[in-house]
């Protein structure tokens, strides 16, 4: 039986894995605390130079990770998010939230004329102080801005990386631009998705890599 | 309330962009079949570039096409690829089958040494004829790699797509150099991860874009 030469072990693979990130990627723009969350994001798209476009408000982590301890939900808009996301590493059992299945969704969306993903969001009570998650859709971002202009309760922290080629750029500088003093993570441009957002809200999750 | 100038309608946005993406990319490499499928990996990671890593073996799409309407199952290594499947597109309502969180599978992972991705292999039955889709763990390819040399059932088609810094890229080439003359996918290199392997699966699973 043919074998081949590969590393085994769970732990040493994500070791090594951060190192060549931190030999590679350009982190001087972060904090210590920014920079192992952007550590995680390299690291699930495969890109240091994705770093170039990750922003962080200066009070992300913080408040982003107080709303973790503090027990608070994870709202997300899509489900490879929700399971993405390492429900061990949560620091209070914190529930995690997407509506987009929600049987109510599809109506919900032809009355707002708006995609699912974006009428998903206003099946999300308890959204005070809790730690909200795009990671798919522009509309469901450009939806957030649109509730929480509106008067929605305010979220703790917003991580803003819808993915894409329609909204997505255009979604993420709004939400730098208005995000009503609520602090955010963003991946600015088309970049962004799933696995980045995951794997922010991992990296949020417990301090360290 | 402050609204938004941006595209409400989900056939719209489809459209929209994989109309920028045929603009953007060079698909010349592709038929058209393979072109379908690259466009919607292009469009789950936002990235016209990653279009000059993607090979596929010139059966891959008939055969992974076959196995999906003949019924057989879809083995995945993550749990975010299983929940980036749009089931409804599923041309016979096919199994989708990830067994990382089996109970049995962290004890496998201690009798063979390996990661549990690599291990949750060993529980996959039935992959004779089947669709793999590993998108997230290079052990786990390597796994399927030796697997499929001492014998083990053989899928129709492969995808190939683990993300990262160790093992990702090796993992893709040894698939291409000793796929065992069956039909791949791949990303070469660090870039693939779940998205973009859902969209390959969510791609073949009904022809046209």
């Amino acid at each position: 039986m043919t074998t081949y030469d590969y590393i085994r072990e769970g732990d040493a693979i994500y070791r090594k894995s951060f190192a060549i990130i931190r030999q590679e990627a350009d982190l001087s723009p972060f904090t210590a605390e920014q920079a192992d969350i952007a550590i995680r994001m390299i690291h699930a798209c495969g890109l240091v130079e994705a770093a170039e476009h990750f922003r962080f408000s200066p009070d992300f982590v913080s408040k982003a990770r107080g709303a973790l301890h503090a027990g608070k939900p994870i709202f997300c808009d899509a489900e490879m998010v929700a399971h993405g996301i390492t429900r061990a590493r949560l620091p209070a059992d914190n529930q995690v939230i997407c509506t987009l299945r929600d049987s109510r969704t599809i109506e919900l969306a032809k009355t707002i004329g708006n995609t699912r993903s974006a009428a998903a969001l206003d099946l999300w009570d308890e959204m005070e102080g809790a730690l909200v998650a795009i990671g798919n859709a522009p509309t469901a971002l450009f939806r957030l801005l649109e509730m929480l202009d509106a008067g929605a309760p305010r979220p703790a922290a917003i991580i803003g990386m819808p993915v894409g080629f329609v909204g997505a750029a255009e979604s993420k500088e709004a939400l730098m631009e208005t995000s009503l003093g609520i602090p955010y993570a963003v991946v600015r441009g088309r970049m962004g998705g799933s696995a980045m957002t995951a794997a922010a809200i991992n990296a949020l999750a417990r301090a360290g890599l």
